[in-house]
């Protein structure tokens, strides 16, 4: 990697303004991945970034530079690969139901998943609600189990784009975090490693959600968008509204026995709705009309088909898929407390951010890295934003675990509710697509 | 030292374009001199600060942190103490004539001084052509000295501003140099610390010059005079022309010799200009009437009694003082060459940078801190811009040691030297003045 420009100088460049070849993002990103480039000069670059941008050209190579800096995944000849991300939001077990609907729709998902942070949960937090599942596969056990049933899942590699991990720890403590750029191509160099052909992204919009408004949000899903494009992947993008936590219960082993009610056909609308829709992208972005891919989509949640693979998926991983049958047996926390309407009228808000606090609060997710969890506890909206309440009527039910975390669980939640005298204007759940 | 905010905040605030607080920047920037704040999270900050700028009340903040972050000279009860800054020319010998001027007109300067770097030249670098002078002196030599003759002059203490130091060093390494207020708190933190109640300025602007224009030249003088204010000290900047070397010789040894004739009344009038017209605000700065003032200064090089203040000065520090005498005897090196008029017409430019650099090809500066210089070498201005020449006659001649760096010398003169039909419109040397 020779360049006439040293690493001040390509700082001033951004810092004026000006737009870098891919040679000088390898030689920045990569320079520093390498530990080459230090983190005082990087940190100034990406301060540049932030305050100047990126074109969608730069943000595309910036991404393939991140996702070629370290492993990646081959997926090979595995048919029709496809990956789905969520920007993360409150009560979002999306992923639980998809994944196993794709697969019944003869898709392949091979998918690498997060843990929760902070308000957010995880995927595979979830999924180790079922004792005994894993995360952890081997390369030749997760390609074999993809291509049997059509999905399998592991935890994230630490060496899949090592220049992402790197700088976004910078970012975090240098202010840099919510430039869309930056989190644009944090997310697709992932994606883009991650080896899927197509890419299905839910970009959550509201109170609970990393973008609150909808420009922003689709800011950074027509950047996504752009990315795996130019990187000659299949993407697109819906944005949900996630000012309410989806369906009706947030918290690890509770989402579980949602995600199988609604892989019965019998989940609540909203969440429903947003499997479906997800689904439709995906099938759309391989060319299939979309009226047939919505009907089709339907029938797995109908005729048990997607119920089969999830059910097969628990098992193959090592899960006790005996708790599919039997959802109610998933361990969930004894102690139960009641959040009730101060007044009669019609619940306005349930503010997703104030749920997602308050499953953390009560212990079911972690501040720091690494951090234990209660995968028991948790909240359940026993009404949601429109519906009709009598003054002392319980609107939110708590799962605590021996009233850890509960006053403060309790405070936040009385505190994200509003009930009013008329209802609110209905808010659709999927505000724009974006490919 | 207790906050709210956290350093991602603090870098927070100044991306978003927020003003600081003084504890703010204590917090900052006295944490990063202990090493307690990393240099990745200042580096940001840095080009935050770049992007977004500093209220004139931060930069004073800044300065004075900066200013009381190590060491600060206590000049106690010397009377009348001034201090000079100029922000760095070629050819430019004016603190030689100043200091012992104002020391004559019963001013006191105890002076801090640096080492020149790149193509401009260090007071001390000049005085070290006189054989034993020292700039090293203990506190109260220095002090005592000062008292005695009214001028005394050390080199800079490692512990003065050891903020400024350290923030420049990350300053240089991540493009964030060229930042008027960085500048102007870098350039008044030194002065502040170095105790001086009244600071003169000579701001430098042209193609010699740090300043390229007018316009950014008169913002720094603007930036410091208000520090300077704000921090209760009397401070008044002029605002030289800097196209062209000042003077007729550039180069340490040379510089003295035209130090030695202006100090004796027979100087060139643009050097001995402005001399008195620094004086004169030094003068202004404590009340005195500027035509009395002017009057004053002149005397100065025409009794002998800036001469004699010199004399003293240099046989107080270890100089041999005879050479003030005998000028001629200092060591010139022996080799001459010459650069001749093209074509007949008048001399249009004698670009300063060329000369500087022509200088520093000479072995007459340095490129690194802790080089060795050759005192003996430089270059003379047989003609200034404006003046006649014929084809062929010598326009600049080259003072080089057994022909080292002469011909990359010859070709920067060549380069800077124009010779055009008319004569340029005359510049005034003094372009403005700021207090």
């Amino acid at each position: 990697m020779t360049s006439a420009l040293n690493v001040p100088d390509l700082i001033r460049k951004k810092r004026d303004g000006e737009t870098h070849t891919r040679a000088e993002l390898e030689q920045l990103v990569l320079g520093y991945t390498r530990s080459e480039v230090p983190d005082y000069q990087i940190s100034a670059w990406l301060m540049a970034v932030y305050l100047k941008g990126m074109t969608p050209q730069e943000t595309a190579d910036l991404t393939l530079v991140m996702a070629e800096s370290g492993e990646q995944l081959d997926l090979g000849d595995l048919p029709r690969t496809v990956d789905k991300h969520s920007t993360g939001g409150v009560g979002d077990k999306t992923s639980l139901i998809l994944t196993p609907m794709l697969a019944a729709l003869g898709l392949t998902v091979a998918k690498m998943s997060g843990r929760g942070l902070a308000h957010t949960g995880g995927t595979i937090d979830k999924l180790e609600s079922f004792p005994g599942w894993t995360s952890e596969l081997s390369e030749d056990r997760f390609l074999a189990q993809a291509r049997a049933i059509g999905l399998a899942l592991v935890g994230q590699s630490r060496d899949l784009a090592p220049a992402d991990g790197k700088l976004y720890a910078l970012r975090d403590v240098t202010a840099t975090v919510d430039c869309l750029p930056l989190i644009a191509s944090s997310i697709m160099s992932k994606k883009l490693a991650s080896g899927a052909h197509t890419v299905v992204l839910d970009v959550k919009v509201g109170a609970g959600a990393f973008m609150r408004t909808l420009e922003d949000g689709r800011g950074l899903a027509r950047a996504m968008v752009d990315i795996g494009t130019r990187a000659g992947r299949q993407v697109r993008a819906v944005l949900t509204d996630m000012d309410t936590p989806l369906g009706h219960l947030a918290g690890n082993s509770l989402e579980v026995q949602e995600a199988i009610h609604t892989l019965r056909g019998a989940g609540p609308g909203d969440l429903t709705e947003l499997c479906v829709a997800l689904a439709v992208e995906a099938l759309a972005a391989s060319g299939e009309d979309e009226e047939q891919a919505e009907a089709r989509a339907r029938v797995t949640l109908q005729d048990g088909s997607a119920l089969a693979k999830f059910h097969a998926f628990i098992a193959a991983q090592g899960g006790d898929a005996t708790l599919v049958d039997h959802p109610e047996r998933l361990d969930v926390a004894p102690g139960r407390a009641e959040v009730l309407a101060p007044v009669s009228g019609f619940v306005g808000r349930i503010d997703a951010l104030s749920v997602g606090r308050a499953v953390l609060a009560l212990g079911g997710g972690r501040e720091r890295k690494g951090e234990a969890i209660d995968h028991g506890v948790g909240v359940e909206l026993l009404k949601k934003p429109g519906e009709a309440v009598q003054a002392g009527e319980a609107v939110l039910r708590l799962y605590h675990r021996d009233g850890r975390g509960l006053d403060a669980a309790r405070g936040l939640l009385e505190e994200g509710l509003s009930v009013g005298e008329k209802a609110p204007a209905p808010e659709p759940l999927i505000l724009d697509r974006v490919n």
